[in-house]
């Protein structure tokens, strides 16, 4: 199956109680398989693009590879919905791995909650980076304007690394884990600084989107939603500053207000 | 760890270039872990409230229970942030669907992807419930007026089981899957039939929403907002009427048209 990031299809559409057949496109979803040294590991749903992003970005934020040097080949089979990803691992680390997502696998992707806060606790991300309140209003905005395939759909979420000077890459997914992912993916296939970073997402600031920038030391993160109580308590923990609701020239800061000038 | 539904805390929220330290809300996130028969199972990041509703919920959707007569007893405990179900189920069965999960577990909730899509295939849902537009954004109405938390907050996603007279029970949480498998639970919790019941939901129309009304024999899903093409093929498939967008006076019908009137 390969599909389209959006595809056709004939609705009905109701509209001022006239009922008329149309033409019209909803945002495309796939299941995609990892296949970890030829095992299979997850099946996501996702979007149809930047597929090898979203696998290495997902196995970095499992905790499966920890830098490019891990990874020695990515195949994506689009015939058979599938990334097969070759790592430097031993066997025995994959297996454990996957028998620990078994017990305690959390919200959005089979994460092992309690192990990934032992796992970064005592490590707080240091960064000297700090943006101005309209240069945030400017990225926010340059994230909106790429989102064009929401703007088609209504079905996905978008997110992007920046620096001070714009938006540096950028994706979408109907999942905001997904999203999300795919930058991390894209971070260590490019072997990416981001310690000077800024991640941004259209996405709510939950406590796994946070882990996520936790694992990778990215110290900024940016959305125009909600935060949840999880999400600022490990953002505040982690040294990471947490904005929200940056929306029509309003935001708030929920952590390390330090990093906005 | 108990948490209330919303956090109260400190901010620093910019507006027309002025900062000031404010109070506001945010939305409750806290991790819970299902026990089944004493064995940890998987932790769900969620919002504090209807516990067990989600975790029976959750335990459906993923096919470890096929009907209330399963469950033996249910516990919270608050202080361990963790559910126990005790089920009539052997070992045996309980260990294979983890160790499937490990295997292809998909999307939201670890869900065996091709396994679902397998048991569903050939079973369409039956039910000659129909309901009128006019009587459609009504029921969307309602569900928005319950939707408090997400006014005070902006962070939750809202459920709800529904006939044509009103809505039955609601549901609201961080995760858009959790608030429709909070509905799930509900329905098996209390014998529910529900094959001439229509669940509503804020969230997007994926094909985990889809195959979770599938599992219940669910014959009808609205929403406010967009659904993905394997939402719409599974709906197709499955015999269920997928409505989306309904908004402002206005919606889209899917699949099975048949049923609005």
């Amino acid at each position: 199956m390969v599909e389209k990031i959006v595809t056709d299809l004939e609705i009905i559409r109701i509209k001022d109680n006239r009922r008329s057949k149309e033409e019209d496109q909803v945002v495309a979803e796939m299941p995609l398989t990892l296949f970890v040294n030829g095992k299979g590991f997850i099946t996501l749903l996702c979007s149809p693009a930047k597929l090898k992003c979203l696998a290495i970005g997902f196995l970095y934020s499992e905790g499966l590879l920890k830098t490019s040097a891990d990874i020695l080949n990515i195949r994506v089979d689009l015939e058979r919905n599938a990334v097969f990803v070759e790592t430097a691992l031993e066997a025995g680390r994959v297996e454990k791995l996957s028998a620990q997502r078994t017990i305690t696998s959390g919200g959005g992707k089979g994460m092992v909650f309690f192990n990934v806060l032992d796992s970064l606790q005592g490590k707080p991300v240091e960064s000297s980076l700090k943006i101005s309140v309209p240069k945030l209003l400017q990225l926010m905005a340059a994230l909106q304007k790429r989102a064009l395939l929401h703007k088609a759909t209504g079905g996905v979420h978008s997110s992007a690394l920046a620096d001070r000077e714009g938006i540096l890459f950028y994706s979408e997914d109907i999942g905001r884990h997904n999203a999300v992912d795919k930058i991390v993916g894209e971070c260590i296939l490019k072997n990416i600084s981001v310690g000077n970073k800024i991640l941004l997402t259209s996405g709510r600031l939950t406590s796994e989107i946070v882990v996520k920038a936790s694992k990778l030391r990215l110290p900024f993160l940016v959305s125009r939603s909600a935060p949840t109580s999880l999400g600022v308590r490990l953002a505040a923990e982690m040294g990471i500053t947490l904005v929200g609701f940056v929306r029509g020239g309003r935001l708030n800061i929920y952590t390390h207000e330090f990093r906005v000038n």
